[in-house]
């Protein structure tokens, strides 16, 4: 018996709220030996009360130094376990930008980038074009047609957009034509089994097709493509937990995320202060709400220590905005560390808190890697954030008699 | 999806080393109450400054409460489930004598004991004879044929000695000969399946012949048998990291339970300095390194507390000569306590120590079981160390988009 299946069975009907605040990246490095991570720098007088009066602890996103993209990340949080559910970079794409992906659907990641005479690779983003140029080149692409295949092709933002194909028997095991290098030229999709093969020679026509039709366009002048990917079969968070969420979020990623486990997905405007708001507004219609802060993962992969220090003081400053709806459970953590010291993802465990009438309190008093290393959670798997959170807020029944 | 399948997935080419330091059964017991352990005993500074740098924790060999052979020990620190993964005695001695075990072949542990008149047991270990004596009577049982067998008896040291069996539709499930006590005679070898059973009684006809040949040579006059194994089919360490790896290792056991895992076997001589100059000559040529310390174990399992102390600041003071290496990843730990308190491996967690330039440093400022428990690495399954090492070598890419 897994954990989900346990939580199917004991999940109980309450009145009670959890929030759920992923601050992207949170877990950081000290920049100098002996000195303080970005957390641990930051003053947050907010967090450190709850760390106070809650239980702290270090989550691990997947295990001992996996480093985990956004997509097992988040999953984790949601109580997933993100060794079993594997989630494609095309498919978190087209939920980002509210694309409802079905079941005879395969999703692609595109990229335009700009190709020479001889097709040959000079820039792979192409230049970082405006979001509005990006709109227009997605225009021309929508006009290519294939038979027997419904196509969509959709602007996300700058360089990027989606793909989707729709027809039956499309398998997504395809690899990706983005050759991950300039002067080279993109390569040619492969099917792994007759399935896939269909979705390759599709895609395959596509791209000439696309290249036909950007020429002249430089520097959009090309398509590259990664992540084929269908959409996975997953339980939603009702089905498992019986509450009702709402995901609260700016970015297009973490919105298709949240609607990848049927959360309902709000509009939460584009700031901290709208999202406090937008929390305050959909207060009465859920029972559980993801709020995503991006910009702790941001200045992380920046590279910017004290630019992470201070969109943590920043949100810090909106925890009393959240308390003030009076949550019956509130959980603080991050989806993987981001230490501005590395710029990237890493591996290490991601300090946690959680705050509710009934935790056991630890003697932790400040929010902080070296702090929750000492608290009363542990070490543990993300994915048992769920039901620490159910069970903190009396929505989980005995096991067993 | 599991941890072997992940490091298949995700390891990444890199040019950093790791260096794995086991320290054979380190992990100990105060031998007074409110006294300290071997390891917090001992003067450590070269370890200490380790583990003031790097991040600790306490390493589980197996699961709680269960204690290690020198097998699921190494392959657990080797990144292998040792729960997944057994390997026979009979395989282990084997390896450790550099016999190339087939998959035609089972190998078997042999002791020489003696018997009196009515064929009991008198002394199961043949008052410990000279290994020049094992080696010539392991000449008298080289005498012995089998109709359809191959036979091979490789002496070991002392009363051990190996005898491998090769031939076709041979299987490993049969019992002990040895009847672990004296007053009693060898047991019978029986097969739990037919192919066993084949093994059983080619097994019965040797140890028929084995009394023939060495009547007359008490108190080596008869032989036991444990450990039947067939080589068990498992990755290598280069398949699942991508890694070189070599082992720096004296004694036959743990040069053999490297093979095991593939990799390269170092003539490391017969001291930790030789070992360290071995590390030298091959830093070039590999990129993981296993170096292998007897001495804490053997003085644990002597129950000479004083000793085991001793052998472990013998061990820090070639702490400098690995780190003027310049390693980018340095782990000391052990395969599991063996406390002299106890006299005997035991289940206890190990003390682990992870020195990199991206650890989280914690607050552990010395090398010892107390410290180690609050240290950043919290208590972790030892296979786990494998991926922290990779992670920290900057070899393991991000899981997931």
């Amino acid at each position: 018996m897994n954990l989900h299946a346990l939580l199917r069975e004991l999940h109980e009907e309450n009145t009670t709220k959890i929030v759920l605040l992923v601050a992207d990246g949170l877990g950081g490095l000290p920049f100098e030996p002996g000195g303080k991570t970005e957390l641990e720098s930051a003053r947050t007088p907010n967090l450190d009360g709850l760390a106070r009066d809650g239980v702290c602890g270090m989550s691990l996103p997947v295990l001992p130094g996996i480093t985990p993209g956004s997509g097992p990340g988040h999953l984790g949080l949601f109580g997933y376990d993100p060794l079993e559910y594997r989630i494609g970079r095309g498919i978190l794409e087209a939920l980002g930008i509210n694309f409802e992906v079905g079941p005879r659907d395969v999703a692609v990641r595109g990229n335009f980038c700009t190709v020479d005479d001889a097709g040959k690779i000079t820039d792979r983003r192409a230049g970082r074009p405006t979001t509005e140029r990006c709109v227009a080149m997605c225009k021309l692409l929508q006009g290519i047609k294939l038979p027997g295949l419904e196509l969509f092709v959709e602007p996300v933002r700058e360089h990027r957009f989606v793909l989707v194909l729709r027809g039956d028997g499309l398998g997504d095991a395809v690899n990706d034509s983005d050759p991950q290098g300039v002067g080279l030229a993109p390569l040619t999709a492969r099917g792994a089994d007759p399935a896939s093969q269909k979705t390759a020679d599709a895609v395959n026509r596509f791209v000439a097709e696309a290249a036909r039709v950007l020429k002249g366009q430089a520097p959009t002048n090309m398509v590259t493509l990664r992540g084929f990917a269908r959409h996975p079969k997953i339980a939603t968070l009702q089905e498992i937990t019986g509450m009702r969420a709402a995901a609260i979020a700016v970015y297009p990623m973490y919105k298709g995320l949240a609607r990848l486990v049927g959360m309902h997905i709000a509009d939460a405007g584009t700031s901290l202060g709208d999202q406090a708001e937008t929390l305050k507004r959909l207060w009465g219609q859920f029972d559980f709400f993801f709020m995503h802060y991006k910009y702790t993962d941001s200045t992380g992969e920046d590279g910017n220590f004290a630019a992470k220090v201070e969109m943590i003081e920043r949100l810090d400053t909106e925890v009393p905005k959240i308390r003030a709806l009076n949550p019956d459970v509130l959980i603080v953590t991050g989806d993987h560390s981001t230490p501005s010291k590395l710029k990237s993802h890493s591996w290490h465990p991601v300090p946690t808190l959680l705050w509710a009438k009934t935790c056991r309190p630890d003697s932790v008093t400040e929010f902080g890697e070296s702090y929750c290393l000492r608290g009363g959670l542990g070490q543990f798997q993300a994915m048992y954030l769920m039901s620490l959170a159910l069970a903190h807020a009396g929505r989980l029944g005995k096991y067993g008699a």
